[in-house]
């Protein structure tokens, strides 16, 4: 099969390898649409993320979907031919997170693109039968790729336990903040407030999800007077994170979504003064299911979102895109194509 | 009645004031002990305490306990002769906050030496009937006081949901870290290690409740290897918040009690990464009958706390002690001699 | 000013009564509108509702809603004119229950239209300013009535935490099941079912918010293989409530909003060994800001339930209409006409 | 190695079988003491339980401590001579249930003591290693085999969020009850009542955790103004069970542990006016580190609980005990003696 593999720094090329084989419990994916993520971008860019360090040739993409092609032995649902979102961690199952339903935080768990785990820019994968997740017949490859990003924030909003009554303020209007300004009102949020510093973003923010927009690059957040009681921070931006923190109500509650750097500088008297709560979040746990329920019934579009797509030899020009081109959302990367 | 006022940054006299006439719902309590505070000190020292300003004189004193001596119209219970502890905190009952169940954030609470309310450094105070909790025979005087920093403890307890399987870190053995550390093991955490830079608090700390203590002016915290899940943050100190939070297991829970100032550093990808949660406290809700019954069961000593006695006239030496004298806990202000 | 007064069982008549003079915190409300309810049917019928018993002449009626015409010396917002939904309960606001958020178990409550405390089926009523809710322009008077049996679906819909990836189960297609039935998706319900034995009710479930109904009275519940996680018990019938227990899946909670009578059995063995939560529900707590907003948005319809309307002296007829015809919903007094 | 078997009703012998090899990630561990559980003497008295039924011969026991003896070849800690406190249930860490942290639920887990798998009551049984935990050295092989029933009373009080503030009311002093008053108070419960009929049960009880006793052979719970918040029902009887809860406070939690037979009838109006909450438990969840703690502490005694010891051939005298000794708290089976 085909495989678009790091070698390096801005070293990606296509190269041939085997087909893999399943495991007893595993299945054989061919894979249908990858979404395209900044960390892909980041590893392709800076060889490393955080504590991850690329020291081995990486096929990147971790937003996957496909077919079932072939089963293990003791896979018995999952006939060849379903279509599936593939939840693209798999996690010990044995360790105190595991155990106590946080899988997410399993320090043993087996990610998708992240050093040395292998992801899906590749014509086939494998996967644990009980992470690879059947889709309606009228769910795009594209939407069920993108159910991963979607459980990103389906898992922000329930950490944040946004219900009818809140007031969501998201920062961000990249692929994760529209996903959450859709979420947030499938969740019943009351209101819905997204802030970006591009206007064609925060355009799509309101034909998807959002009652109104703050262009904070030019209106002052903190100075409208706007107090949500909910943030989903999924900006990266620590300036902005801490801004929008300011602004929260009594007992209002923070999620981070998609805060990288080192430090946060918070506001912490308050913090304090109004019992501001905040949480951090790291991927997503038991949140497939809802998440395809959610795409399927249309409370969260998700074809909409991909403006881009590209072949597997044209992945350096998926993940630089977004550099390029600041029209773009998301890109998908068609390994069959 | 005479009463301790503050005049100005430091200038308190003590000034002879009418005995006040409760209302309806409210009873006439003769003073018998008043904790000291850092908030007292630093209204002494400032004149202020963030957006609070001293602009008219103000009775000092929060941590206050005495004698029911007379009933307002619409009291029924609470004899005269009945000893109480009292909440200094009277909301408005009104509003979402008090509604809710979180009448400490109740933007409309007068609460005892804030301005432009008075406190209980003085010889008789008014208060609401449901405000002051009768306390066993057996609970002394100074002990009744001191349930208002317990509560403070107990409410970051509830906050951060101690429970056995815990093991919790606090930072800082002043009266509220140590009250902390007997609270938390109270409410059944497994391990309870206390850190401070002082070594006849930590050796306090560990009398009364902590299995472990660290000097962290001589040792460093994080290099211990040490993860505990929960952090109750009693230091004030933000370099020591941060260092602590960026020692927390996965799903690790901080709750901050006593910080000061505008900004906390936070070690964010660490926050991220294990899902930290972080809660800011102010005050507490619906703790004293809780405290009470913790100190009467001996589960939590009160008593030990307090170091050092003073009469009224006498209460900017007792505002000024602990700058002083570094063996001091807690002084206590005793109206009536 | 004409008051429905329920003098004994059966015994309903119009009166002239003193219009009533807000106190400080009140403010007078000219009545609109006002649901009917089963509560109000049995004190006709019985003259009494469990432990309560009319003793004295009472006015009955407590879905209300209206426009302010005077406030009491207090009262800063609530122009005239001001069109209002009425929260009927006021609490005492000093126990512990209203304390801790739980308003609505006070003891001491004083709830419109149960003993010894008058409704609303009359022309004027009083109400403290906080519990007297502004409704957008666009929301008819009926509609502002009905955020009352709403709050009960608001409440039941907290009480049993339905979010995205919830399938609901509820029992009973009355006013509060087809309210529930929608409230339950407006929280993100992932699938609603419907129960109950009337087929032109089903059918208005359907047609609501129901993505399936099952005709109990045809066809065995737990027959059809169905595993909800939540149940919304609306039929008051503890049959069915029992019954519907026994097909709750692993870990579901169910929630009872409508039984009346002394005893449920429950199957406890299913109840034991898959960890069933059940929790009772009595009215609501800060429910009205959602349940408004809730309306406002279109998520809930509330005027499609109001079938049948009358004036203030046809209050008997109100009160027996569903006995007498079985496709009435819900019927809706209007005290001005 | 020597098994004891249960063949049929009333019919146990000791059978030689050959010692098994551990899987890859098993231990093989020698038993050194196993608890007797009324689930045992039912399916002895009984040869089934519920919906189980043992249609093979058997091996009862599934309270169980020994010592490590041999690791697969995956395991890397649990170094041979390593004491251990078994976990006897292996859940399939793949299902829904277990993903979310509530693999008590897991409807293929394999536990001990369960058609067709087979118990402890014999020299050598294998188990995963991580569901064997070590345990200190100075706590004894009874205790440490009584760590099972001990997390039974820890899941119970989690399930109850027992926690200071909280009056607690155990009904029924056996086994069970014993463990859940004194876990309760480990919890930081402010009072603890336990109810039995049999004196000496209450006198332990009060010996070991409870503040107050009721007979209620002899007194009627309901008529002596108690009102508990928080019930942990664990006398198995169902008119106990309903009787307690009707003693609950507003918003008060009820947690059914050890009720078996079909059905429990509620009074449903003291449950719907109060809003109390009612869950089943069934075993428990991550337990295990948190019980050996609070045994290892000495806030739980575990030694206490056994009154009477059999070896490996005396099994159906050790099951059928409790029925002939009114005395007998616990019996234990030692198969190596």
């Amino acid at each position: 099969m085909r495989a678009s593999v790091l070698r390096d720094v801005h070293d990606i090329v296509v190269e041939d390898r085997p087909v893999p084989r399943p495991g007893p419990h595993e299945v054989l994916v061919r894979v249908s649409a990858v979404g395209t993520c900044g960390s892909d971008t980041h590893y392709y860019e800076h060889g490393r993320l955080g504590e991850f360090v690329v020291r081995e040739p990486l096929v990147l993409g971790h937003e996957a979907s496909g077919t079932v092609v072939a089963r293990g032995s003791e896979v018995s649902g999952h006939e060849p031919g379903t279509r599936v979102s593939l939840e693209p961690g798999v996690p010990c199952m044995a360790c105190h997170e595991c155990r106590s339903g946080r899988y997410n935080l399993c320090p043993d768990v087996r990610f998708f693109a992240t050093p040395p785990v292998d992801g899906a820019f590749c014509e086939y994968v494998l996967l644990h039968e009980r992470f690879a997740y059947p889709v309606p017949e009228d769910m795009s490859d594209e939407a069920a790729a993108l159910v991963e990003p979607l459980s990103v924030a389906v898992w922000a909003c329930r950490r944040a336990r946004v219900a009818p009554g809140d007031r969501v303020l998201i920062t961000g209007a990249g692929p994760i903040g529209l996903l959450a300004a859709q979420t947030a009102r499938a969740f019943g949020a009351t209101e819905v407030v997204v802030t970006d510093v591009t206007e064609h973003r925060l355009l799509m923010a309101s034909e998807l999800a959002a009652a109104d927009t703050v262009n904070v690059g030019e209106r002052n957040l903190s100075a409208r007077g706007y107090e949500p009681n909910v943030l989903l921070e999924c900006s990266g931006n620590a300036g902005a994170a801490a801004e929008a923190v300011g602004t929260l109500a009594r007992a209002g509650r923070a999620v981070f979504v998609g805060l990288g750097g080192d430090e946060l500088t918070l506001p912490i008297s308050h913090v304090q003064t109004r019992e501001i709560e905040l949480t951090g979040t790291f991927r997503y746990a038991n949140t497939w299911p809802t998440a395809i329920a959610l795409a399927a019934s249309g409370a969260v579009e998700l074809d909409r979102l991909v403006t881009h797509r590209f072949g597997l030899d044209r992945v350096p020009e998926a993940l630089t895109l977004s550099a390029r081109d600041d029209t773009a959302i998301k890109a998908v990367v068609r390994p069959q194509e």
